[in-house]
């Protein structure tokens, strides 16, 4: 299975607190892993990002897409 | 500074690719995280996720939002 | 009405689930539509994504925006 | 494999037409469809969305991702 | 013509620069507008969020679709 | 602090909506702004958009990111 997307992370599911609509799951994540993000060649020019930049990488909870087998 | 969102993730840019509109960078993240996901109600019962199951976390690069003091 | 985006689906409403704060609705789609994703050059290579391939489209609740005159 | 996502559409890819950094990739669906969306509360009064009624529905092409076996 | 999205902001074009796959356009918004976010409760009480706090809304441009008569 | 996203809008809380997983926020903004979008260029040629056009910037709410001092 392939997925269309650069991030894939493992992990395990921590807890689960279930809505009416939606839900909420927090999970571990132990080992390194390698991010990656798109964003304008603006915003890039704005912040300066040149390798060895630290930064924070900030991801809204609705954005990640948990898969399981 | 505080960010309405539940994944802050501290990383080191890797490298920094150009491109007309977009661009990409790539992070390294080397300690643990925790994670956080909002799904419906719906998805989390067909996926039958509960604490201790592995997942893998997919995250289209677009939405991963890079922050730079 | 012209809209900034590549999927235009003409749906009808099935269910309304209304929570809190977010509503779930589920439609039915019942002639052939084309659709068209964007994700970067490196996802189409490690899928590598021809003509002709079979796949399946992944989209969150979330990101369906739904529009009615 | 199950996916955290309300939306699950099975296509034949069209064409794909590679940028420097993002790539375009169209689909055809020719089998009929449910889909589902997640908005405000709000929203749903707003449009007062019922059974029956008849929508578009607008997906940004970067929030499509495709997965392929 | 009816949204299912909390956010309508009436916007003139500034420019557009075209590129391969994605393009930019920037915008002027002259008159005041009321914005609206869903973010998790977690967030809100992290940021204790209430009436007449400043705040920075930050969008990817990504996120914005433009919608033309 | 700077961010990897072209729309940063200062604006005060006026409202605040908690929900079990999920909440609202209201906000208003009293200062002129200038938005970025960023679509598929097909789009930019479907919407014909040129400097001057006026539009309509659509924004789901659970892309509005909220960062406070």
């Amino acid at each position: 299975m392939k997925y269309g997307a650069q991030n894939k992370i493992m992990a395990k599911v921590k807890s689960v607190k279930t809505g009416d609509i939606m839900s909420q799951v927090k999970f571990d994540v132990s080992v390194p892993v390698e991010m990656s993000s798109v964003l304008t060649t603006d915003s890039v020019k704005d912040l300066d990002l040149k390798a060895g930049d630290s930064v924070q990488l900030i991801i809204k909870a609705i954005h990640v897409l948990p898969v399981k087998e």
